[in-house]
């Protein structure tokens, strides 16, 4: 069993039953210290973990060795009170950074989350987690496995600091799948480049992102491993879970009015399709024009053109939502009026066809709007 | 002598006698017509010309062969009026890109051009090239060489679209000191390298990127080559105006309030240091924290780790406006107030020392600010 209790900007996520845990974490040089105790915590009870107990508000980060006190004596404490070995709990913090955590503030709280864990708990701990996001993101899912079921829950927070590079800004996985502890490493990690690793809000990546993926067998369906008959199965699921998460991130994204979804067709390698997927997500210039719902075709090859690939422009073909709005490098006929009218929907599907291979990838970016600006030229949020 | 002759939208230079010209162009694998048309005329013509027509307002990039060959009938045109060969009439353009160039819209205005031609005239040309810029950008110098003096006149316009690599979106510099070839050419890539190439106002390297050196010798000094007594002196007066006129650029981006000076110092390699300053100019979060006049060193930490280089946190201090705000990769003690009234002045300098070493880098940026967004949400600016 699965348990949440939380309280304003802090929670705990226990399972009833020790879990094996597979964890990505952010490769910024600078890493907050829940990072690295959690990695620490991984490492010494070789990926078994029963606890994760996550604070907004404070991330905990460039705070020096106060702050890695700080986030072990917050895990040592949920030991205590759970009685569980400190290795056993993990950390994840989420806010301002370079802000002195007083540790006291969570362990404080600590007896009364103890007290309000609970299967249905998922709930307020996705709301407590939040920081400038809009709105809680859970998503879950179902397997049928023989006569039993396994179930993924997933949770996930963002809405600034998202440009995820091995991990994002908080994503909780937990299934009562049993699994092997490598396949478990290497479903979330390909999981994740299929999803936290392929959005942006603003193309900086934050110094906490982590994403836990707990398996803690309580379904009792068998194991699975890499070559049982369920794990494709499970890993389609868990793929759902991660990505349906990961455009959740996306459309709260900081004053975001739309999901636009970057697809590289026809490239010379998956290499070449990303680099260019990104250089037009993470473009200022295509992200306001979409914000203007401006069919603005120029400054998304000209952002193609920035990605580092030896494209040839003359081959370049873009589609808007379906319609061809370049040409060959050059301007197709269509109607402005109704791209525009396309551009106004909540999701956007730019489509460029590179004209020089077989290779693809996909991206999703939301718009860049005033209000993303508002939020973050505004006093530390 | 050079002379400037302009309308609205469009101007013409022209030397009176035949000028040496170095140029770069954007690394934009999308190029405009009028860089691929004016890069062909240096080459045929030997690095020899007498005129540069510019518009402003319609880009003629991704215009396939009709571009070209609209590029093309300008520069002709021009050449037939002057009594110039095609080859000795370069062309540059700025403004949407997509959108089909009627040549005859600019021929037709070129025999008044033509006309006006006046030594005076630079500074209408300055502001006939403008587009988002608000004001045009004139920068002079004059350095004595012996008894006479040689003249350095530089026009340039932003002011979206502007993260020059390799040159700058429309950059002009003239002189009337006679320079050896390969010295021009040297010295117009080491004066780029150290101003145009070292600012960004929204990351977005443009197709049309064009800076020119023309020198045509009319001040009657002796040649300056790469071994004359004069040399430094002439590169250090073209680098103060190419270094003027770069940092009006950023000044005068679209939307900005600010200029953001970023200097990274004790860095392993001068390849690293600029790497962590592009990273902190690049950053979203960092820009909107400036603009909301936020002393938020976290953010500027967080860019630092993802600039991809091994930076050891726990060494990095940051100042913002003299004040150190980051120790060791962790909170300063100083006064907010201050260094938030410090961050309200037009000019900030973020200065971050890494402590590996001895190399620097600087970099230049404009804030972000919501005036950003409205202008580049706005339909088809």
């Amino acid at each position: 069993m699965r348990r949440h209790g939380s309280g304003p900007d802090v929670c705990l996520m226990y399972s009833t039953e020790p879990a094996r845990v597979a964890a990505v974490f952010t490769t910024n040089r600078v890493k907050a210290a829940p990072v690295l105790v959690s990695r620490d915590h991984l490492k010494q009870s070789r990926g078994v973990a029963q606890a994760i107990l996550v604070n907004a508000g404070n991330a905990n980060c460039a705070t020096g060795a106060a702050g890695m006190r700080a986030a072990r004596e917050c895990a040592r404490e949920v030991g205590k009170l759970l009685g569980l070995g400190e290795d056993q709990v993990l950390v994840a913090s989420t806010g301002v950074i370079g802000v002195a955590l007083d540790a006291h503030v969570i362990t404080d709280q600590l007896p009364a989350l103890a007290r309000r864990l609970h299967p249905d708990g998922y709930r307020a701990a996705a709301r407590a987690i939040l920081t400038t996001d809009t709105r809680p993101k859970v998503v879950g899912r179902s397997v049928r496995l023989g006569k039993r079921s396994v179930r993924i829950l997933g949770i996930a927070k963002g809405a600034g600091m998202i440009y995820p590079r091995l991990a994002t800004m908080l994503g909780f996985l937990f299934t009562d799948a049993a699994v092997e502890p490598r396949f478990l490493d290497r479903a979330l990690r390909g999981v994740c480049g299929e999803s936290f690793n392929r959005i942006s809000v603003d193309g900086d990546t934050s110094t906490n992102d982590a994403v836990f993926l707990v398996a803690n067998g309580a379904s009792g369906t068998p194991r699975i491993g890499a070559r049982s008959a369920a794990a494709g199965k499970f890993l389609r699921a868990l793929s759902e879970v991660a990505h349906t998460l990961a455009i959740e991130l996306v459309r709260d994204g900081e004053g975001a009015k739309r999901v636009l979804e970057i697809r590289v067709e026809s490239a010379k390698s998956e290499q070449e399709a990303d680099a260019v997927a990104r250089s037009i997500a993470l473009s200022p210039l295509v992200k306001t024009a979409i914000a203007g719902a401006d069919p603005n075709w120029g400054r998304i090859l000209s952002a193609a053109g920035n990605a580092g690939v030896q494209i040839d422009p003359g081959r370049v073909n873009v589609y808007i939502n379906g319609t061809l709005v370049c040409r060959r490098g050059g301007a197709a006929e269509f109607s402005e009026p109704a791209v525009e009218r396309a551009l106004r929907q909540k999701d956007v599907l730019v489509r460029v066809t590179l004209g020089q291979g077989k290779a693809a990838a996909r991206f999703w970016t939301s718009d860049f709007t005033e209000e993303y600006i508002r939020i973050n030229a505004s006093y530390r949020t």
